[in-house]
């Protein structure tokens, strides 16, 4: 199969290291589409932290997550000729909604690639949206096969879940946002998997606030990005066995690439940190949030010793989350 | 037992129903002390009721409810040797929480009369706050004893749950700012139990907005307060069968007053309207309401007939949810 070829052709430009400029860039892009997402502040929070915390509610960006920011910076900087013939992508996730609501927006199709075994609920958000969906098998191999084939045959550019900088760029404005709407932060916290929101967020903040340091927040389960920065390459998994679904992935060339040069350290949760958070915030703050934010806000709590006194900016990159399997429930 | 004259000595003032200039006055004494709630807006909940919703925000008040409002105006009320005897009152739910920190902002005790049999959550709460509970038996007596006997001992003030102008003033600043944070609405939603919340939003808004017109939405279960519009007089419940735990509560004397003055009419839902609306407002708005709450957006999604095209407010009344024991789980 011809799937890096396939890949190739239809990216949506030469991939390279993303600038500052290309979050202003996104910022302008995206600001007609997506939602410019509130920050709340608890009392409980900071009285459990002893910060003074800024939750930045990606949960209440459109599709429910900051994906939305990166898809629609993406889709939306392909020309007119370019996107009449359709985007896709792979993933059983956010990027999924995020890519078919952005392509949806932009009057195209969006064909999301998704292994057969994937959450009913997840295939609903995609169909939605006016996403049209193809099943591959549930391995890696099948999947890139998958999207060569619909590449191939549609002519479709291919829009990747992070390791690009439109994506990265894009996700780079949640951060942006935040640090106008709570100036003089000490420290931005973000969730990592692929890593395009560390990216984007450190990204942003070394170009418009540099004395603020970058955190990424990621669970023991899945340490990859925190091994990698130790290593100076980026390391595999070595487990996916985490609730937090969203991170299950390693970092990319360009994501581990910007998150060396611009932000400080990764911090490890561990799976009961991630629920405790994630439930403290439901009941303590009335919103809800999935388990990939919670990771960042569980190293809020973790750390007093890096956070308490300081001011510092969460990102709560999503809440989208299976009302009927609460995680609280399978613990107890 | 002396019920009734210990709680009559110990009234905060003789009662006598509002008027519009308690609620200005209540909006000017809680200002230093609650949230000025934010209000949301959903696409979803647009296309799934045809109306433009604007949802006043309360779960997101201290202490998770709207109860807070009432309980600050009453407690801030009273002179400084009145509240210094401190304060008391009877309930196992979001107003015994709202006494006790208003209680602990004016720094004065909150005695709370609670049934030995409620929610281990709701004892957490007022506690957390520093309320001191006193625990009486399940029945009203017990109840009324329990609080006549703690009223007489201490010199406390009895801050009554609902039917009081003090209470209902401060209830009726949720509505008063609604109709700043969205202009011109055609109506106003908002849930109906005891009838503080319903008969404040009724009163702030006869003399802001006499154009908007005010329903109440209740339980089909607990259908006292529709029943008793339609006779003329307050009704007793005949059940207390419903999830909406804030709800089980008849009319007041004043509460009924001011509701058949300023309110249009009462819309009845049923349980899993409800609870199909609870779960909706989680999972599209990604917020944490309770029942409570829901009843109101079910009764907006329910009538299209009355509020499709319309500019609605609609008063989400708390956010306090027991999250080990959720109802679509029950109900599936």
């Amino acid at each position: 199969m011809r799937s890096d070829s396939a890949s190739e052709k239809n990216s949506i430009d030469g991939a390279r290291t993303p600038g500052i400029d290309d979050v202003l860039e996104a910022a302008a892009r995206i600001r007609p589409h997506a939602h410019l997402t509130p920050v709340l502040t608890s009392a409980t929070m900071d009285r459990m932290s002893g910060a003074s915390a800024f939750f930045k509610c990606e949960n209440f960006q459109k599709v429910g997550a900051f994906k939305f920011r990166g898809a629609v910076n993406a889709v939306f900087s392909l020309s007119e000729d370019t996107v009449a013939r359709g985007v896709a992508t792979h993933s059983s996730g956010n990027h999924a909604a995020a890519v078919s609501l952005a392509a949806a927006l932009r009057k195209t199709t969006a064909t999301v690639v998704m292994p057969e075994n994937a959450n009913p609920s997840k295939r609903a958000a995609v169909e939605g949206y006016g996403g049209k969906l193809v099943f591959c098998g549930p391995s890696q191999e099948s999947r890139e096969e998958t999207l060569a084939r619909v590449l191939a045959e549609t002519g479709a550019t291919f829009i990747p879940p992070f390791d690009h900088q439109r994506v990265i760029a894009g996700q780079g404005t949640a951060a942006l946002e935040l640090l106008e709407q709570a100036p003089g932060l000490d420290v931005i916290l973000a969730p990592v998997g692929g890593g395009g929101l560390l990216a984007g967020s450190a990204l942003a903040t070394s170009g418009f606030s540099p004395g603020t340091r970058v955190f990424g927040a990621e669970p023991e389960a899945v340490d990859d990005a925190y091994r990698s920065l130790r290593a100076g390459r980026i390391q595999s998994l070595r487990s996916t066995n985490t609730i937090a679904d969203g991170l299950r992935t390693t970092l990319g060339e360009l994501t581990f690439a910007v998150i060396r040069e611009h932000a400080e350290d990764i911090l490890c949760v561990t799976e009961d940190e991630i629920i405790d958070a994630m439930r403290l915030v439901w009941e303590r703050m009335k919103i809800v949030i999935e388990p990939s934010s919670a990771v960042a806000v569980a190293a809020l709590l973790k750390s007093p010793r890096l956070f308490a006194t300081k001011r510092v900016g969460v990102i709560l990159s999503g809440g989208n989350v299976d009302l009927g399997s609460l995680p609280w429930e399978r613990k107890s």
